[in-house]
C-alpha cells in the first residue's frame, strides 16, 4: 500500500457499468514523512473518507478485493484511513493533528 | 486509474485473435492539473470515448474487468469519460470548457 | 499496451518447462511519436512478428491471455503487429515507411 | 520481491473489514548493498517481523498468497525475515551484525 | 521479462511458509546491451541457475506460473538461462563468452 492525501473529487457520468456507484477521489502521493510528491492517482473508495483525510491504498489486482470494488475493474482503492504511523520511534502523522 | 487525453488511434490489422473489435486509442497522461505529461499508454476502449476527450483508464489485470475488455489481452483500458475534478475545492477540469 | 520495436531474439535453452515454442524477442520501448526510448523488455511473441517491426506489447498478468501464453510464465507479450497511428490528426508511424 | 528496513507501524483503526487482524509496517527500500533509498511502502505482515528488522517482501497480487493476507485487498506483503545475501561472494548484510 | 545477472544468494530462515525450500537470488538488472544497470530484484529460481549466470526473469503474477513458485508468494522468478541474445544483427551476450 501507499500513503495518499484525499485531494478532490472525479466525476465521471460516461463510465464502465460495473464503476457505477463508486466514489473517485484524487490522491497525492505521501511520501514516508507524509509530505506531499506531486504524484497521484485516482482511487475508488472502499472506506468512507472524505476531502483532506489521509489514507493508504491497494493497487493492482488487489484493489478488486475489498466489498466495494470486488469485480469492477478498478486498479487502486483506498482501503483504510490513516490515524497516525512512527518512523524510528517518532511519530510522523497524527490524524487531526495536521498544520 | 489514471488520467489520459486520448490523442489518437493505433492501428493493428495483424492482432492476437482476442484482441479484434477493440479500438485502440494513443493516450498522454495528465497530471493532477490536467496538464500534459510527455508519456503516453495505448488503451482498449470500453466507453465509447473519442479523440481530445479526457479519460480515466484501468491497468493492469482491473483492464480486463470491463464488458469489452473480458478475458483479452488490454493491460490498460479506458473505463469512464472525465466531466470534472477539483483538488482542493478549485475545479481542475471541466469538459466543454476545454481551451 | 506499449509500443515496441522489435530488435533482435534472445535464446535460452534452459528454461521453465511451459515456456518452451515460445519465441522471445527484445523490443526496444517506443515514445508516442516512435522514437526509441533506451529503454527494452524481453516479450514473447503471440503474433508472428519479426525484426524490424513496431508492435505493441501486453504486460502483467494480461501477457498470459493469448493462445501461444496462456497459462505460462511470461509477464510481456507481443499482441499486434502496428500499421500505424496518429497524434491529433498527425500520422507518427506508417508501417512501411519507415526511414 | 524487493529488500526493507521495517522502519515503523501504521495504525488505521477506519479501514476494509478484510484488512482487521493485519499489522502494517513502513518499509524503507534498501538497494542491493542495503543502503536506505528513501523510497517505502506500507506492507502487510506475514512472518511476525519487528521494526528495525530487514525482510523481503512481495508486491502486487503475490502479496495475496500468504496465509496472513488471503484474499485480502493487500498489495504488498513481508513474506521473509532476512539473515544475510552476498554479492560476488561478498557478504552486504547480516542479521544481527547491524551498526 | 527481463535481464538479470545473478549476483549472490540472499537467506531468510524465518519466512513464509510457502516459500520454504525456494532458492532466492539477487538479480542486478541488465541493460539491452548486457550493461549492469545498479537496480536489482530478489528472484526465486526456477530453472536451477547459478551466481554469475545471466538469467531472465518474469515478474508480477506470471512469477507464479512455474512448477517451482506455482500458489507461492513470489513476484519475480528466474525462468531461463540466456544463451545469447543480438540487437540489429549484432550479438549483444554469449554465454562462456563473458569477460
Amino acid at each position: 500500500m501507499l500513503l495518499g492525501k484525499v485531494m478532490g473529487t472525479l466525476v465521471s457520468t460516461q463510465k464502465e457499468e460495473k464503476l457505477r456507484g463508486l466514489t473517485f477521489f484524487i490522491l497525492e502521493k505521501l511520501d514516508m514523512q507524509g509530505r506531499p510528491t506531486g504524484a497521484f492517482v485516482v482511487a475508488a473508495d472502499s472506506v468512507g473518507a472524505g476531502v483532506g483525510e489521509v489514507v493508504i491504498y491497494a493497487a493492482g489486482s488487489s484493489a478488486r478485493y475489498t466489498a466495494a470494488t470486488e469485480g469492477r475493474p478498478a486498479d487502486a482503492t483506498i482501503v483504510g484511513i490513516v490515524d497516525t504511523w512512527d518512523l524510528d520511534g517518532s511519530v510522523q502523522y497524527q490524524k487531526g493533528a495536521e498544520d
